[in-house]
């Protein structure tokens, strides 16, 4: 029920560092993020020297490490967003915890401070409801259980692989709602984990992700970079065509996805309304991206994340590659980034 | 956002009286039923006479009523938690909300006590969105939104059609459960509605529901009867099947089915422990009611609920009905519901 099964070293906390001074981030996490270690990845396109408190176990990476490692004749993209996806390459964890580095603890609904990591190292560590719903939730959760009528056949459940945390204060909005609604901030607390059902697909969120990187990595792939994409969270769209890339392989591999606890408190950033040109690009490749997404199959062959991620590339490049080379692009990321991976994972 | 969109007078209150003296469960609901039409069915079994406390709006119905509208030949039976069907069946109204007998008004997370009928009706007359999830539960809800990724061409939703609540205190548990954990009481108030996706399936429970006469309302049928059948929620599967017959036909017609608030506050009563062994003639019929409704598909020429019906025992005759004589008079029960309900509303 606990993080108590796992031991701390098999947990990587992975930070893309967009902004050059940590101190404020780094210390309000310091009770938490001081127990694990940690991979800072620093943005490429960011020039300023990194400032990290000390009292850390940490290893920072930054454009050399990146071009050391992954060489130049690559048409994968590290910058902005995308720098956090080659500290899952290079950790050797079993666990990955990322959290965007706008983001500090939050609080619950009794005012205690949330301890993020064990919620998302909780919701990894307990079995997964993806083949019937449980209308109570959770079942795994302390007070929780199955409701009447959940088979009992079904209450073993699968192996979570990926766990999705929410967003206090500013919500993950697209900049289109943003805009519309300068003045919305999310202050509802909902104190509930639930199961994303087979087959059913979200929109997930890179602010504050968990995964099993043994069973799930090589699916988060920085593939889809929109051609306006800036340093704004709602001017990119790369978690979210990552996110179901994931949800998809979970569902094939019958593994499961978890979404809502942990919260963290989300720090205001950026113009919506600057952003609102920009946004447009990626809401509309969503319109092609959710049926694409919804209709594709994998074949029984594809046995592992690897494997799914190859089929999914093809299945991109068929299906998606000729209506927009950002399509195009990203199918050949996604090959490109399961040799990286292979590659990287045996050195 | 509200049920400021319909009138009071298109919902009905129904509720099945197990019990003969509803006073104090009357009173507890008195701020909130006192606005509407409710119509009380006393369960045939039941002798005693029943003890109503002023104040009300309500027509109540008994064995005398049912014979002479259902007439003696049919294979229908009203006894026990199915009484409240034979409420669905003379309603005029558009919608109906149904709460249990042993059930009193709940508190949220801020000690207001919660107003169960507003909730079902917001939830009735907001869109529900089954195509999609979205991570921040019910984006119509006041303060939340669509997150980003979400398809705008799905941000309209479809109409909700089934709206099921949920239980502080006793939890809608099974008797194994119940008797395993005979301590457990559930305690954790979440704040959130959200839509369960098409084609996943959940276990309605029929304790706290409401939903749309007009469009789901022959869906909603007493065809199951365990053998054993008692006076206790766990000792019944009657609501369970009939809620995965509604979310099949739900997915069929494009409506849309939530679940989670209105809580309301569920009181003690019964032995799960001498209740166990009838259950578990309920749990293992799950194992073969599950993947029926998994996998069972509907025609297109079914348009409407009562076509669906039809085509859904139709089905079940087929596919389960050698398995067990409980299916077989399942099939036969819903066939004749639906003649019954076309007879009862033409007249």
């Amino acid at each position: 029920m606990s993080q108590a099964n796992i031991e701390k070293s098999e947990i990587d906390i992975v930070i893309g560092a967009l902004h050059s001074d940590l101190t404020a981030f780094m210390n309000e996490w310091k009770p938490v993020f001081s127990q694990f270690h940690l991979i800072v990845v620093k943005d490429p396109d960011l020039s300023a020297e990194l400032l990290i408190p000390e009292g850390f176990n940490l290893d920072v990476y930054t454009k050399s490490d990146i071009d050391r490692v992954v060489g130049s004749a690559t048409s994968i993209l590290f910058s902005g967003y995308s720098c956090r996806y080659f500290g899952y390459l290079v950790s050797r964890k079993k666990y990955i915890i990322s959290v965007d580095d706008d983001c500090v603890p939050a609080r619950d609904n009794n005012g205690s401070l949330v301890d993020a990591v064990a919620q998302h190292i909780t919701n990894l560590t307990t079995p997964a409801t993806p083949f019937f719903f449980n209308t109570l939730y959770d079942p795994y959760c302390k007070g929780a259980d199955f409701v009447r009528g959940y088979p009992f056949s079904l209450r073993s459940g699968v192996t979570c692989a990926l766990s999705c945390g929410l967003w206090l204060n500013l919500a993950d909005y697209d900049a289109p709602t943003q805009a519309l609604k300068p003045e919305q901030r999310n202050s509802r607390y909902v104190d509930a984990v639930l199961t994303v059902p087979a087959r059913s697909l979200m929109p997930v969120s890179g602010i504050n992700i968990a995964f099993s990187r043994e069973l799930l990595g090589p699916a988060l792939i920085p593939a889809l970079r929109l051609a306006g994409e800036g340093k704004l969270r709602w001017e990119t769209v790369e978690d979210v065509w990552s996110g179901m890339c994931a949800k998809v392989i979970c569902d094939h591999l019958g593994l499961g996805v978890k979404t809502g606890l942990p919260y963290v408190w989300r720090n205001e950033r950026g113009n919506a309304i600057e952003s609102l040109r920009k946004e447009w690009e990626g809401v509309k490749l969503m319109e092609e991206v959710v049926p694409f997404f919804q209709s594709v199959r994998l074949p029984e062959s594809a046995i592992t994340a690897e494997d799914c991620v190859v089929e999914m590339a093809k299945a991109v490049k068929e299906q998606l590659g000729q209506s927009d080379p950002m399509f195009a692009r990203a199918a050949e990321v996604m090959v490109e980034w399961v040799k990286l991976w292979k590659k990287v994972g045996s050195s």
